[in-house]
């Protein structure tokens, strides 16, 4: 939670980024603070008032396709980047002018290499600086005054799958950042790189040789039997030199733990999503990793979906919370899985609490074992030694129950605010060689919006529908209400301390709930679909919030990339056809505040 | 005026067109009425509650560059049109979803001929039929209900030069267009085409031969002496064939006045830009034509700038409105030329009444002689006869003290409020060649703010500034109240019975003022430059405003196309170089109303 005593809203360059997310007049990093709770302090905007908030100003970026991410703020000065080509925008707050403007030069060519459309979820703050991860992997520093580039340093090769579009986090001295490329075979890693000069000081693969992964087999813990990892982890998991294209990419949300020194951040699926094509558990994708912030240790790992057969990256947020298991409190990691499960865990040794559907329709497995830390599988639903057979019906899609757009957790309430989706799939697996650079997927799926189960429903939905946001309780495992949506929910959603909840709709609803009952209590129809996440600052002495809306990411792929086969864009297409009907592209911030 | 006992919101597809633009809950036509006064007969937002008003829903188009003209409004239906590529949208008010897109296939090759961006002013409507000018100069009748295509008609060919941009006029059973292609040589001319079966009814050119023109040598009267304007009047003001090429192409807005059943518009510039290339009057470029409206027969015809030097086409829309003059009500048509004088005529014979500046620095004529109708030419600011010479300091530049932004007209006040520009340039003849469907220009120009000159302003503006709104007296020549804006004013006007006037500025404002005294009311930042025109309509019992952001157009040429040699655009891209700092693309529609 962030200190309500916090100081001034003008931060000098020099307060440490420890301090500058403690502070809530800032939205300093893509969780609002280093916990990812996306919780914020301010209450001028509350469940009282909230019905009469109006839209204070608006900014449109001249990029179409999927917005993701968020701006930052930091004491007078808004920082907003863009899809590809990823231009950054300083903003004044007061005259709402542009102070800066940086446009990379990238290859065009970089964009048909990205699986998910175009997106790049956001900037880092530290020291001056703002950080740009570039989709052609190039993480760029730029001096925050000025949005003159201070160095680059290249994290990886398109013309190899390798892009990025993930937000990176900054700890100390160091940037984090990931890669994707899962649909490419990139064999995934995350990198940290010296703020001040941009050379990197570790890089920790997700599958490999121990050394490569920095996992060191007599210390590393597996959260599941709180043992020792032991030796070859994740190479005896694979048939031979397949881990060298086995994915597991990084491209989600990173949080962290002063106290703890560590980092959590999940990995993605393994290469191909044809699983018959590679036996074994294909450690470590689909894992969440806890790792020393300083050297990029692991600390330990534990894997979500071994041998994952229908896509379920690991990779959604990590949100650090404290609160009380079995009546004793306790430092918990909890994490939304696309596999449409609801992990809690200890964040310090990642033994396993809680572990339960957050979505009623979730049908591929039956429960997570506690023991063994594995999801039972039911068997019609697998897709092992299927090739060329659809199988149907599967819940969740490829796309999860949740998909990148994070959670946000109030500790006033205790409970979690999920954007999530509400869609099954049907799921071919095909033979698919590997060849640098190339889609190395394996798979046809087709998409369709999920049964009409919902839990404790706080309104009426008649027809299908493809989302649902709900309140969730991470040391029970319960939903306690849910908003069906027409269509998933794939925007970020922001708790505040005035008791509200905010989450965009792909429709471009900006929506403002009550955080105990889930009543609506304001929508505005913001340009265009969102997928953005929205944050919330303070500015002389005014609460603002403010939401990205443009349409796209993988649900909106259809309309950003141009797509109409119902099985494009990885059966997406076909999915969220109807969209076009209530939204077009356009990329657009709209602002909110009292009148 | 609309009348205000008009009655149902929901008027059926047979009302005549006549009615339904009576009906101030809708907004049928670009300028609200035949009239062209864009003034609605709404209240319920006004000078008391403006500045209460909210954005009540916003939709983006999808489209990037320049927004012109505005949605219209019929019943429960938005109709609204892109730029190139022309997409149009219509919108369910109830819901905001999108009943039906129409999205043509053109040659993007048409982009490169369209002179000031890719705009287009917008739609008409008449019989259940929806009519798009492409750009490509293709004329498109839709069903209003499903957006099927019902017929199209090729107005003109791109690969000679020829374009479209203008927003039709229906009128009775036929729909009247024009052409673009100033800047390439083209000959101007206005088509009516049956709204029934889209079958050519008559043409009529702005140079050529008489009946070419559909001017009758001993009935056309010249405004000027009143009397017929005789055999050959275009034919014996040019050289040789140069009318062939000689420009006079009709892109702006076109008024009809159902009692004289008479259309108004007016041509644009002679081609080349080079004077002294094609010596004489070049008649009738630079004109307002008063035409029959089933026959095309021009009743009158009077020539603001013979001989143009400067490249102040006469396209811009033509008000009718009644007004006492020397003591006796007289019907009047009233426009803002862009060579920097407002005319006021008698529309039933051309007559002209006043001719006075509408911004202080107008230079380059010290007045215009009432007894000839011309402007006294001050030479130094004349470019005849100087090829290669840069003649500096002329004032306005050569997109006019107002160039296509639409200005209102409020019978409450009897003022006009009007969007201008407030740019000088330096102009510089070139000698050039015709060849079919290559620029034909022949001039090399730059622009910059005017002097600090304004007339009883409302407010201080510190600096340089580039356009004012002001509000102008059309029955003595008097400005009576100026709003200083840093940019020109591209937007278009609307004037409401709630003595509110509503405008919109090149950083992205709406702006709301007192019609009386031009105190602003409310300002709000939409998500790009605003270029559209403001309109209004009623739905369920709420007024709405409504306008088009999205920077572009002439003015924002630099910033639509990607320009940055200072010279290019025409010369526009130097002047308004500084726009990127308060501004960037995107075409979205803000739609504000009270909370
Ligand atoms: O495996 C990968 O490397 C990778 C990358 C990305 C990405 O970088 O956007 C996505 C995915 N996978 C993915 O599986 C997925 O569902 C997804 C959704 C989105 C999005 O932004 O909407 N990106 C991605
Ligand atoms: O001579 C022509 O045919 C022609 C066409 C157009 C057009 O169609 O947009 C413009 C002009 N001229 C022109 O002179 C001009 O100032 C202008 C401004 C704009 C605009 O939309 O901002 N178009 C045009």
């Amino acid at each position: 939670m962030k200190s309500s005593d916090s100081s001034s809203m003008e931060s000098s360059d020099s307060s440490s980024l420890m301090d500058l997310q403690n502070d809530p007049n800032n939205w300093v990093m893509w969780g609002g603070q280093y916990n990812g709770q996306r919780f914020s302090d301010l209450d001028q905007i509350n469940s009282d008032n909230a019905s009469q908030i109006v839209p204070a100003w608006t900014f449109s970026t001249g990029v179409l396709r999927g917005h993701e991410g968020g701006p930052l703020v930091k004491g007078d000065t808004m920082y907003l980047a863009t899809p590809f080509p990823n231009k950054v925008f300083a903003i004044d707050l007061k005259t709402h002018a542009i102070k800066w403007k940086y446009e990379p030069t990238q290859n065009p060519q970089v964009i048909p290499v990205m699986c998910c459309d175009t997106v790049n979820r956001g900037l880092a703050y530290s020291d001056g600086k703002i950080f740009l991860q570039q989709a052609d992997t190039t993480l760029v520093a730029l001096d925050a005054k000025t949005g003159k580039v201070d160095w680059k340093s290249v994290n990886g090769d398109p013309s190899k799958g390798q892009t990025a579009t993930n937000a990176p986090l900054v700890v100390k001295d160091k940037v984090f950042t990931g890669i994707s490329g899962g649909e490419f075979g990139v064999r995934g890693y995350i990198t940290a790189y010296n703020v001040s000069d941009g050379k990197m000081a570790w890089r920790a693969y997700s599958t490999g040789p121990d050394d490569s992964m920095l996992i060191d087999p007599d210390k590393t813990i597996d959260a599941v039997t709180q043992k020792p990892v032991g030796k070859d982890s994740s190479l005896k998991s694979w048939e031979g030199d397949q881990w060298k294209i086995g994915g597991g990419t990084t491209w989600g949300w990173y949080s962290y733990d002063p106290d703890l020194n560590l980092i959590y951040y999940g990995t993605g699926n393994p290469s191909t999503w044809n699983p018959t094509q590679r036996p074994g558990d294909n450690k470590w994708s689909m894992t969440i990793f806890a790792r020393d912030a300083d050297t990029g240790e692991a600390k330990w790992a534990y894997q979500m979906t071994p041998h994952d057969e229908w896509d379920y990256d690991g990779v959604n947020e990590k949100v650090l919370v404290d609160q009380k298991i079995d009546g004793k409190m306790q430092k918990l990691v909890v994490h939304f899985d696309r596999n449409g499960f609801a992990y809690t865990q200890n964040r310090e040794t990642g033994k396993l609490l809680v572990a339960e559907k957050y979505d009623p329709s979730v049908n591929w497995a039956t429960k997570v074992d506690m023991k063994t830390g594995r999801p039972q599988v039911v068997s019609k639903y697998s897709t092992d030694g299927k090739v060329d057979t659809n199988v149907t019906d599967i819940c969740p899609a490829a796309l999860g129950s949740k998909d990148q757009q994070p959670s946000a957790y109030s500790p006033k309430t205790g409970l979690f605010y999920v954007p999530t989706n509400h869609v099954c799939m049907d799921y071919e697996p095909t033979k698919v060689d590997y060849t640098a650079g190339q889609p190395y997927v394996g798979a046809t799926l087709s998409m369709y919006p999920g049964p009409n189960d919902i839990t404790n429903p706080v309104k009426k939905f008649d027809g299908k529908r493809m989302g649902t946001f709900i309140a969730y309780d991470a040391t029970t495992g319960k939903i306690k209400w849910s908003i069906p949506e027409r269509f998933s929910v794939w925007s970020g959603a922001l708790a505040t301390a005035g008791n509200v909840v905010f989450y965009g709709t792909l429709e471009g609803y900006l929506k403002a709930v009550d955080a105990k009952t889930g009543k609506e209590l304001y929508s505005f129809k913001t340009p265009s679909g969102i997928i953005g996440n929205v944050n919330t600052w303070k500015f002389e002495g005014k609460q603002y919030v403010g939401v990205l809306s443009g349409i796209g990411g993988w649900a909106g792929i259809g309309m950003a990339a141009g797509l109409t086969d119902p099985n494009a864009g990885l059966g997406a297409v076909g999915g969220y056809k109807d969209l076009k009907n209530y939204t077009q592209l356009g990329g657009v911030l709209t602002v909110f505040a009292l009148p």
